[in-house]
């Protein structure tokens, strides 16, 4: 196939690299910033244009979600009738819904996707062949999608190296990733606030680690995928609050039975959780 | 050396595996349930027993807080002049004001000490003579102990694989470990509350894996450390709990500009940590 790249960050970089490494699918890659195309040129079976956009069986538009949307405004003279268009952003009811309306009249069918993995360091020169390595494909299709457009879009992620790849409307997809990665971007961020941190050298170790790993993050990108989320993301923010101000309340008061209880919820919740995931 | 270890559980049991591994000392060894010290014995050059606890060069002390004073109240009777006695607790200013009025007047000296690794699993099964490689080995004199007794202990950490000693005032520990390793334990153990968790398979990445992680932890330990630093947690709590309302807020006024500058700080705070800590 002929698969085409649009945005050569971290994440379009990695398919790229990874296609070119696992498979022999022609890429043709696609960068505003000159430089990055240019570092991306040993990967590249050629750079893509207008002229060549409807040759793509599949086109990944890797960009965040206004980027995408105004790249999908300014090619969609291009494509094709029945060409697969491709989003990767982390949020999917908003972004689905005006991508399609963007796509669809061009006669290219459109699919959500949301590769689950990332890092918290951006740009090509960071992207990686093994990123997606046992990570989790999301493909949000909707009345509109063609069933064969999802089964080729997810034959394609599985070369790719993800382990698997999994269908969720893109309402519960907002949903689920609104926990499962937002939030934990947010809390974070907001954890490694505290003036403490000057002075952890030395007193710190796992725990802190993984707690603050993804506040280093790209804050524009993430502000976008927030307010396209927000209310699914509230909720999360305002239950973890309750739940935080609970162990708060019981240790103010030395009330060791309820702050052991907490504890032993959340050591249960986190042990089921495992189990269910054959962990 | 003879260095006694009395509590075989995931840290008495590391340190174990790691001093037969690394070091020829020799080491004695006492668990109160039977089972744990038979599994240990092939490790052990002896029982540590009434009878040789003054023959120790060194006693490590690996048990919950109130559990080692226990075991120091009844072992009291049976320590030696100049020999040293360690703990390990996560907490430092009680602990060490409580083991030192019972240790002291044997004539012995006590060292308060953190090794600051861990697991979210427990028991001499899941003790690992590799756990301390690359770690931060805490200790806390007060004006009692000799300064023989740190460099004597900071030495047999470096021996036990760990990567630095380093030495603070026991207030100053429960600060900051309020904030490192406390406040994780709460984080993640609240985060795993949500009802979305049952929905993550195939939507969770490492940033999930990451904040969830330690959710499962020992309760009823964990409970003990944190009344124990109480105050110094609650601060740590509260200040989380109002930034992540700050996030909240610009979230619910779709304030863009404001959410972007909360990210951005919480982001160049964590990129001045680690150029700070040279990671």
């Amino acid at each position: 196939m002929k698969i085409g790249i649009a945005g050569l960050g971290l994440m379009g970089g990695s398919m790229l690299k990874s296609l070119k490494k696992r498979t022999s699918h022609k890429c043709y890659g696609f960068n505003r910033t000159k430089e990055v195309l240019e570092k991306a040129k040993p990967y590249l079976d050629g750079v893509l244009t207008e002229q060549n956009l409807k040759d793509m069986d599949i086109l990944f538009i890797c960009m965040s979600p206004s980027a995408a949307a105004n790249y999908a405004r300014q090619n969609a003279p291009f494509l094709g009738k029945g060409q697969i268009i491709c989003d990767i952003c982390g949020v999917k009811e908003y972004v689905v819904k005006v991508m399609e309306s963007i796509i669809t009249p061009s006669g290219a069918h459109f699919v959500g996707c949301h590769p689950m993995a990332g890092k918290e360091v951006s740009g090509f020169d960071n992207a990686d062949a093994r990123l997606f390595e046992g990570a989790s494909f999301i493909i949000t299709p909707t009345q509109n999608t063609p069933l064969e457009a999802v089964e080729k879009v997810s034959q394609l992620a599985l070369e790719m190296g993800f382990a698997q790849a999994v269908k969720a409307a893109p309402q519960e997809h907002d949903q689920i990733i609104a926990y499962t990665s937002q939030l934990a971007h947010i809390v974070s961020n907001a954890y490694a606030k505290s003036p403490t941190l000057k002075k952890r050298a030395g007193f710190s170790a796992g725990s802190f680690e993984d707690l603050t790993r993804v506040a280093r993050l790209d804050s524009k990108m993430w502000t976008e995928l927030f307010l396209l989320n927000k209310d699914n993301l509230l909720t999360e923010i305002d239950l973890l609050i309750r739940n935080l101000k609970e162990y708060g309340k019981a240790l103010k008061e030395l009330d060791k039975a309820t702050l052991t209880e907490l504890l032993e919820v959340g050591n249960k919740k986190k042990l089921e959780d495992l189990f269910r995931n054959g962990q």
